[in-house]
């Protein structure tokens, strides 16, 4: 698994051929002109999949790739870049809401963290928060899963998740985790600053994060599985959230109006 | 895409190893002893998976597959088979609950039909109705994504979603599709026997589906993205649906003690 933090140029035949291969998002292939050999099939490979070729001159190509055997191919590729949780609050603060961060605590399934970023987007909450261990990065399978919404939505990345927590404690968040055994989320209240911790698909929160949280809500389940899917879940808090939120925002406008 | 209805024995080489190789879900194999060549394979592949073995006399297999050439070898599956509407609605009645039938417009991503399958337990719905074209059937993966509730929510399946809409009219459902343009979810009233209408994942809810139904209701979306991931979407709705209800439930009960 591979994150993409400024990796813009992908150089060499071999590299070129593996990023093809995996599915990664490519903008477009640089080909040196009269380039033969492997060049050949990294060539047809794009053209199945769509991806936009340029051919240019052996010079061109030196001076994206000076001093590197670029071996007549080089492969701008889209990358996805961390924002900082400060990032997060700002964007929060820019559009004078309270700010509403989700922190991932381990999910290991793209699908569901790529779903959990389109719902951030959909829910109007500002940015997500993941681990730089135990848990997928921004990878194009997580891009792919959020529609489009990893371009818009912040994601900070972290070494530590209970150490993060009480850096957004003292920004003044409240601290939410979504877990068994906490109060019906329903009957919790979802407005002002919030951190809403999600927990990894099999086993919930880790203890230590658990327990730094400000309290733990839940969604009761009225059948025969214990959990929801862990995008599902966050995104049932996600538009409660938003839910209470904008009662709460048409109360404040009335009496403002004096209605 | 092969889907599971009263296939409980899978006999012979060839089609045991497919079994195998497809990673769907297989209680048992049963094994000739002495049994030579490709079966060895079998059992090789099978251990490595975890797959139970049992080793048993000719005779049993001959038993088992009676006139047919089992080749030694033959696997015991787990058959998910499928309900009927009828089947969906007795279970609500049975609970002494207003109904509530998720019917999916064309899904075709396994992962979000399990999800799906798992918030519907969790929300404490009746059933599933899925067509039996444009759609995943209740393969190993769904089962897997439901996380074990598709043993326990019914699923029916049906040849036409559209004429399906008029016979749970005709049974006194209020059907409710979900695409965009139609009312905010939270400001519907979703209270009472209900049918809810997902469509797919790329372009909605097909047209005839659309005029068929009752409403639509939508979940406004904050951000850039048009709408969410469709098992999300579901999960949203159904949880709302289960708060309203709670709240329309208390609010008997106190009538009822004359609080």
């Amino acid at each position: 698994m591979h994150t993409q933090e400024a990796e813009y140029l992908i150089i060499g035949r071999n590299p070129v051929m593996e990023a093809v291969r995996s599915g990664r998002t490519i903008d477009k292939i640089l080909i040196q002109r009269e380039a033969e050999g492997s060049v050949k099939k990294i060539v047809a490979m794009a053209k199945e999949q769509g991806i936009q070729l340029r051919y240019v001159d052996k010079k061109a190509l030196d001076r994206l790739a000076p001093g590197r055997p670029h071996q007549g191919v080089a492969a701008q590729v889209a990358a996805h870049t961390y924002a900082s949780i400060d990032d997060i609050l700002r964007r929060a603060g820019e559009a004078r809401e309270d700010p509403i961060a989700v922190l991932l605590d381990g999910l290991e399934d793209p699908h569901n963290v790529g779903a959990i970023i389109r719902s951030v987007d959909g829910a109007g909450a500002h940015g997500v928060v993941i681990p730089a261990r135990r848990s997928v990065g921004l990878t194009e399978v997580v891009a792919k899963a959020s529609a489009g919404a990893i371009e818009y939505v912040p994601v900070a990345r972290v070494g530590n998740m209970a150490q993060t927590i009480d850096v957004v404690k003292g920004k003044g968040l409240w601290v939410t985790g979504l877990d068994m055994d906490g109060i019906p989320y329903s009957e919790a209240d979802l407005t002002g600053p919030m951190a809403l911790v999600v927990g990894g698909e099999g086993q919930g929160l880790s203890r230590l994060v658990r327990e730094k949280c400000d309290r733990i809500v839940s969604i009761p389940m009225r059948g025969h599985v214990a959990s929801l899917n862990a995008s599902n879940a966050a995104a049932v808090l996600l538009f409660e959230i938003r839910r209470q939120r904008t009662i709460a925002e048409n109360a404040g406008k009335k009496e403002g109006t004096g209605e």
